[in-house]
C-alpha cells in the first residue's frame, strides 16, 4: 500500500536543511502535496502518528474534565468583526464561500458558478472558532450553574497562507481547539495555565521534545487574547517552533457576543474565557526535532510501528523455520502492548528492508536467521543510535520493552542537551546578532518591554520574542537594543 | 455544563412525529441549531455517541485491513466534471469558495471580500471525495504491488441542502468515507459487499437497529457507481431511512483520473474502485428507531452513560451514608467496564433527576436510600420497558452487566418485531397505495425493472425503491404498476 521508499536519496541536513525536511516527509510516506494550492494529503503513515497524538491528548483533555463537541465549519463574515482585535488578526487571508450552486453553462462549456445562487452574507471557512462558538455559548450559559463550560473540538481549519510547507504551515490543517467559559477571571487563568502544562507534558513525555513554557509579548499574542501562553521548542537547525498555545481571553468574546450569567448573588456578569490548541504542525516538529540524514527517528510512544522483525534466509525452508519462531516472539511482544510488524515479504532483500524501516524511523529492528535460531539469539538494532546488539531470545519481550523506554528517554535527553547548548545569554546587541547569525538557537536577552524595540529587532535580525519564560527570575539589566532598564530576560529566536 | 432539560414538554409521537423528534434532539442536549443556515452544533451528549460510533467502526475498518488518511477539504471545480455521472449528481447544491482574502472597506463600513483576491479556479467544499482522492491515487498506484489500496477518511462534508433536519439532513455533516483501489473487478465487488456487511453488523449489534441489505435501482445509485449497496432501516413512523451505502465504482474514476497499474504480466490496466460511507445521520436513525414519548432510549452499547445512580435522602447525614455505599457499587460496576454516573447534586430532587435521565435515555437507573441500605437492596429501573425491580446488592455488578445485555437485546428485538410487522406484501397497485397511505412501512411488490415505472410510482405515491434485497428469491410475478413481468419483489417505502 505504501510506496516503496528505500534507496531513495535524502538530502543531508548540512547541505540543505529545508530540502532534507521535505525529502523526509515525502519519502517516508508521511504526506504528499495535493492538487489544491497549500493543502496537503496526510498519508496513512503520517496519519497514524496523528491518530496516536489525538488519542493521548484526548484522554488528557477528558481527564481534566473536558467534553468534545462539534461546531460549524462556516462563520458568517459579520461574526469575525464582532471582536475588534480578533478581526484584525483573522479577517485577512481566508477561504470565502460566496455561492451555493453550480450549473451547466448555457453554451455547453462546462459547469459554472450559478450567479443567482449568491449568499446574502459571505461565509468564512473557520480559521479558528471563537466567534461561532461564543455565539452558541450565548444560548447555553444563563447561570453560574452552567459554568464552567469545558469544551474541545477536533476539526479542520483553513488559513490562506501564502508560503506553505508540509505539516508546518498549510492552508488547511487539522487541530483541536478548546473553548472554555468560567465564572471568574482567576479560574479562567488557571484553566489556560493548566492546558499549557498538559501540552508541555505531551510534548516532553510523548513527543520527546523539551519545551520552554512562557507567555507571548503583546505583539505576538493571539488576536483577541489578554494573555497567550505558549510552549516553544528548538529544531536542529537552531530555529524555534511554537508547538502549542493557550489563551486567556478575558471577557472579550463574552462582551462581543453578550454572554452574561446570573451569579449566586443574582447579579449579571460577563463570562471569562480561554481557548487553546495544537495542530498537525506537531508532526512537523516531531520530524525536525529528532530525525537524521538516514530518515525519520520516531519516539517509541508515538511510532506507528515500534518493532519491525526482518527474517534472514537463503531458501523457503529456512523461512518457514524463521516464520515459526517469529510468530512466538511477535506474540510475546504484542502481549506487552508493543506494536510489531513482521516483514517477510519475499520480493525484497533484507538490506532493502533495513533501509526502508530506517527511513520510516521504526525505533527497534530485530533481524533473525537460521544461525540465530541455533544460538537462541536475535540481532537487535536501535534506530536512535544505530547501535546493534545480540539478545538472547529468553525473556526477549521484557528486554525489548525496556529498550523502547530507553530509546524514548534517550531521544528526549539528546534533544534536551541540544536545546541547553543552544540557549545563549547575551548582554549586547553585537553579541545578540553574532549568535543569531552563527549558532542560532534561543538568545536570552534583556528587553525594554516595548513593541517598538521588538519590531526593530525583528526587522534587523528576523528574530522574534519567542516567549517570556514562566520561570524567568527577576534580574536587573539593560535592554540589548535600547539600553533602557529591564527586569528579566526574554528568549529571542528565528522561528518557523 | 448541560442545560437542564427535565420537566420540559416533549410533543408526543402520535400528535406530531416530526416535532417529537425535534424536541428530543434539542431537549436531550444532543444538538442545537447554529447561526449558519442548515448547519448544526453537535453538543457534548450527541458527540459522545458519535465518538462511540467512530471508535467501533474505526476498529472494524482496521480489522478489515484499512488505514486512515486525510485529503483536502477543497476540490477544484474542474475535478467534479471529470466523471460524467458524478458531475450530474454532485455539481449542484454545494458551497463554493471564490475568494481568499477579506479587507477593510475603504469607506469604513466594515470588512468586505477583496475583489482582487479572486481564485483562478473556484474550489468546491467537498460533498464527497472521490475526485480529489483519485487524483492522488494516480501518483500512488503504479504496479500490482501497490494494490489493494485500502483507505478510509473521517471528515466533514458539505451539501447545500434546501430543507434540513438535525442529524438527518444538514448542510454540513460528519462522516467516514472509504476509498479503495483493486486489481480486479471481483475483488472490488467483494470489498463493496464486505463493507456493507460491516455496516449491517454495526447497525444491528451496536445500534440495535435491524436493517435490510440490498442494492439500489439504477435511479437511486450513487453518481458514478455501477452498483450501490445499502442498508435500509425502518423508523417508528413507518418511513425508511438509508443508514449506509457501499459503492462498486467499476473503472469509472480510474478512467476519469487515468489511474492504471502494471499487472504481474507487465500489462497496463485500469484500477477497480469502491467507496463507502456512514455519517452523523446514524444518530438521527438511532433516536428515531428506539425513543418514546418520555425521551431518548439508547442501546447500552452506545450510551454515553450506561448506569445512573440517584441517591434518596432526607438530610446531609443520610447522604454521607449513601455516598459511601455508592462509591463501592460504582467501583464494582466500573471494574466491569460499565460507564456509571453518580448524581448526588444537592440542587435537584430525585424526581427531577429521574425525569432528566429518562429524557437522556440512560439504559439503567439505580436509586438507593437509607432503607435500601438497611435491606441490602437497591431499586433498579430499565429505561426501555420502564420496569422497576429490587435487586440485592450482593453480586450487583454481575446482575447489572446481565441486565445491560438484556436491554441491548430487547431494544433490537422490539425494533425487529416492528420492522417485520411493517413489511407488507402487495400484489396490486391499489393495495400498494392503501398500505402506503395507511400503516406505511416497507411494501414488497413486483416491479418491471424500468426507471419509467419507478419515477411514476414516486410521483404518484412519494414512495421510492429502497432496495432490491440481497436475499430476494426468484418469483415470477407482474409489476404492480405496469403489469409487465417481474422475477423478484423489491421494497418500496416513503423515506427520510
Amino acid at each position: 500500500m505504501e510506496q516503496k521508499t528505500s534507496n531513495k536519496e535524502i538530502t543531508s541536513r548540512s547541505r540543505d536543511y529545508s530540502q532534507w525536511y521535505n525529502d523526509l516527509v515525502l519519502k517516508s510516506g508521511m504526506a504528499d502535496h495535493s492538487a489544491v494550492r497549500g493543502c496537503m494529503v496526510i498519508k496513512p503513515y503520517g496519519y497514524a502518528i496523528w491518530e496516536k497524538m489525538q488519542r493521548v491528548l484526548d484522554d488528557m483533555f477528558k481527564q481534566t474534565g473536558h467534553s468534545n463537541a462539534y461546531f460549524p465549519l462556516f462563520i458568517p463574515k459579520s461574526f469575525l468583526a464582532r471582536e475588534a482585535a480578533h478581526v484584525e488578526g483573522f479577517a485577512k487571508e481566508c477561504a470565502i464561500v460566496t455561492h451555493y450552486r453550480l450549473k451547466n453553462a448555457e453554451d455547453g462549456s462546462g459547469i459554472i458558478v450559478d450567479p443567482e445562487a449568491k449568499l446574502d452574507e459571505e461565509l468564512i471557512v473557520r480559521p479558528t472558532s471563537e466567534t461561532i462558538i461564543w455565539n452558541s455559548y450565548k444560548d447555553w450559559i444563563k447561570s453560574y450553574r452552567d459554568l464552567p463550560l469545558l469544551i474541545n473540538q477536533w476539526a479542520n481549519v483553513v488559513r490562506w497562507e501564502m508560503r506553505t510547507r508540509l505539516f508546518l504551515r498549510t492552508a488547511e490543517f487539522l487541530w483541536q481547539e478548546g473553548h472554555t467559559a468560567h465564572a471568574t477571571r482567576d479560574e479562567a487563568i488557571e484553566e489556560a495555565e493548566k492546558m499549557l502544562h498538559v501540552y508541555g507534558e505531551f510534548a516532553e513525555k510523548w513527543m520527546g521534545i523539551p519545551v520552554i513554557k512562557g507567555v507571548k509579548s503583546a505583539n505576538e499574542r493571539f488576536a483577541g487574547a489578554e494573555e497567550t501562553y505558549c510552549i516553544e521548542a528548538l529544531m536542529q537547525d537552531g530555529k524555534a517552533l511554537q508547538a502549542g498555545t493557550s489563551h486567556f481571553l478575558g471577557q472579550n468574546f463574552a462582551k462581543a457576543f453578550d454572554v452574561q450569567y446570573v451569579t449566586k448573588e443574582n447579579k449579571q456578569e460577563y463570562v471569562w474565557a480561554t481557548s487553546w490548541g495544537v495542530s498537525t504542525r506537531l508532526i512537523g516538529a516531531l520530524i525536525m526535532a529528532h530525525s537524521d540524514d538516514n530518515g525519520l527517528v520516531l519516539p517509541p510512544k508515538l511510532a506507528p510501528i515500534q518493532v519491525v522483525i526482518v527474517p534472514i534466509y537463503r531458501n523457503a525452508e529456512q523461512l518457514v523455520t524463521v516464520d515459526g519462531k517469529v510468530a512466538e516472539i511477535k506474540k510475546s511482544l504484542e502481549q506487552k502492548g508493543i506494536i510489531v510488524k513482521y516483514d517477510n515479504d519475499d520480493k525484497q532483500k533484507p538490506g532493502w528492508k533495513f533501509a526502508e524501516y530506517e527511513m520510516k524511523g521504526v525505533p527497534v529492528r530485530i533481524a533473525i536467521g537460521p544461525r540465530d535460531l541455533e544460538n537462541g539469539t536475535v540481532e537487535v538494532a536501535r534506530r536512535d543510535t544505530g547501535e546493534k546488539q545480540v539478545f538472547s531470545i529468553t525473556d526477549l519481550a521484557n528486554k525489548i520493552e525496556h529498550l523502547l523506554s530507553q530509546i524514548q528517554e534517550n531521544i528526549y535527553q539528546k534533544a534536551l542537551d541540544f536545546r541547553e547548548e543552544n540557549i545563549t545569554i547575551v548582554n549586547s546587541y553585537d553579541e545578540f546578532k553574532k549568535v543569531l547569525d552563527g549558532k542560532g538557537g534561543f538568545v536570552s536577552a534583556h528587553w525594554d518591554g516595548t513593541a517598538e524595540t521588538e519590531v526593530k529587532i525583528k526587522e534587523e535580525t528576523k528574530a522574534t520574542i519567542r516567549c517570556i519564560p514562566l520561570n524567568a527570575h527577576e534580574e536587573n539589566g539593560k535592554c540589548v537594543y535600547s539600553g533602557k532598564p529591564s527586569n528579566k530576560r526574554v528568549l529571542f529566536a528565528k522561528a518557523y
